[in-house]
């Protein structure tokens, strides 16, 4: 290995990985220490490859349970990799990690990327099984609705989420942020195929639980039969007792995370 | 509970059931005492729904970590349901049940009807995810296959198996049975959407790991560049040595098991 570790000198690799979050206390560790979170069995992963010692940077976290299928993370080895040399490291790292966990795409990052800092804006989805009887295949990746629910509602109250907001209302708890507006660029109800509905939002930026909130909150109004446009009273009044509870964590998927278009245009695929 | 117990009578009930095969060691119990049997929970959480001991049969056994989407049981009980309140015998059961077992619907069913005996014949379906990198949320519902796959030689080497053969070579040790003469009526394979291969076999009846092996056997000759038609060498040779091995058992779900019209239709719908 001695010939290919250059003293001083770091790489930045940029790459893609899908998981499933089930069973994971999230992206980064938790306080209790009997949990294992995504990032710590990744690290673990780079560390067999690159034999020493990683960080890693993702372009956020993600709760317990929630998926991913293109989290976006960044770390830097002092290992010299050939883009020429055709190396796959996402069969390497695939090797070390478990089946819930499955590295995508990997890139030479140029030297100005960072997942977290570099990120201009991201796309989450939330599945929801409507119908009956719950599925005995589907109950790690939606949240299961009984009754049926109303799509058109759902849409109207989703339309008034465009747009820059203050979303503090909903903001779950935990690491509150002083800045809590945030722009929403699109924020679509559709049925993904029968008894299957899907939300699709893309935001610069999500407070904490803010899509499972949203979520939550939407299917809460259509429940009570209130107004869809009772969400801009619950945006306005800037408190989360007012919005619902947040939908459950089985159902959300990171989606995709962008970067700036000379950032991606830098990079080097390997 | 008293008014509901009929000494001496006993009441016949069908039900459809899907279950998430992960973690199972399959329908029946094992050997071994640390594992847990799908037909072992549904009896737990039928003896607590009527409070008396109930003896569980199926349309058959499925191995561990093969699902089902809907198998048939049936069961006898000194309790007496009245069709006619409606009472939700699957909403009960499922609040007794795991998230990854189902109770889907219910039936009174005639004092002939027996979920195993009465078979007449089963679908299958295989899935195989096939494309360069694993899927961290497919891992236990389909096959990998790395390599792109030839679908023109697997339908080929599938449309051989239809109708009477001895299916002997296809048959996994274990529970050997006398006659091994089958008769398959449907082997399809086909694109479920872009990367997700299925196979969907009905036939009268299947030995052990019988549609494992065929679809292991099958993606073998395909793999290899041998003809399709070597399937035909392989049933031929009634020597489980020529054919392939069992593809995994997370692909593999039972879709649907058929019953005489004659005895469905005097089935009533609780």
């Amino acid at each position: 290995m001695g010939s290919w570790y250059l003293p001083g000198m770091m790489t930045k690799v940029r790459f893609t990985v899908a998981y499933d979050g089930t069973g994971f206390c999230g992206w980064q560790k938790q306080k209790q220490e009997d949990q294992i979170s995504v990032a710590h069995v990744i690290e673990g992963a780079l560390e067999k490859v690159f034999a020493e010692k990683i960080t890693l940077f993702a372009s956020g976290r993600t709760d317990a349970g929630v998926h991913a299928l293109n989290q976006v993370c960044h770390f830097s080895t002092h290992r010299k990799i050939d883009p020429a040399k055709k190396w796959d490291l996402c069969w390497a790292l695939n090797a070390h990690l478990p089946p819930s966990i499955v590295v995508k795409k990997a890139w030479i990052a140029p030297e100005d990327f960072h997942a977290t800092l570099s990120a201009t804006h991201k796309t989450y989805r939330y599945l929801i099984l409507n119908r009956p009887r719950p599925s005995a295949h589907l109950n790690r990746y939606a949240e299961w609705v009984r009754m049926p629910i109303d799509i058109t509602h759902l849409q109207e109250s989703s339309k008034i989420l465009l747009g820059n907001h203050d979303f503090k209302s909903f903001q779950s708890v935990g690491t509150p942020v002083k800045d809590t507006v945030r722009e929403i660029y699109q924020a679509d109800w559709e049925w993904r195929r029968p008894e299957v509905l899907q939300f699709t939002v893309t935001g610069n930026g999500f407070l904490k639980q803010m899509v499972r909130n949203i979520v939550g909150t939407s299917l809460m109004l259509e429940r009570k039969g209130q107004k869809p446009s009772k969400i801009k009273e619950i945006i306005e009044a800037q408190d989360r007792r007012q919005a619902g509870p947040p939908a459950p964590a089985q159902g959300l998927y990171l989606m995709r995370v962008y970067y700036p278009q000379d950032l991606d245009n830098r990079c080097i695929e390997l």
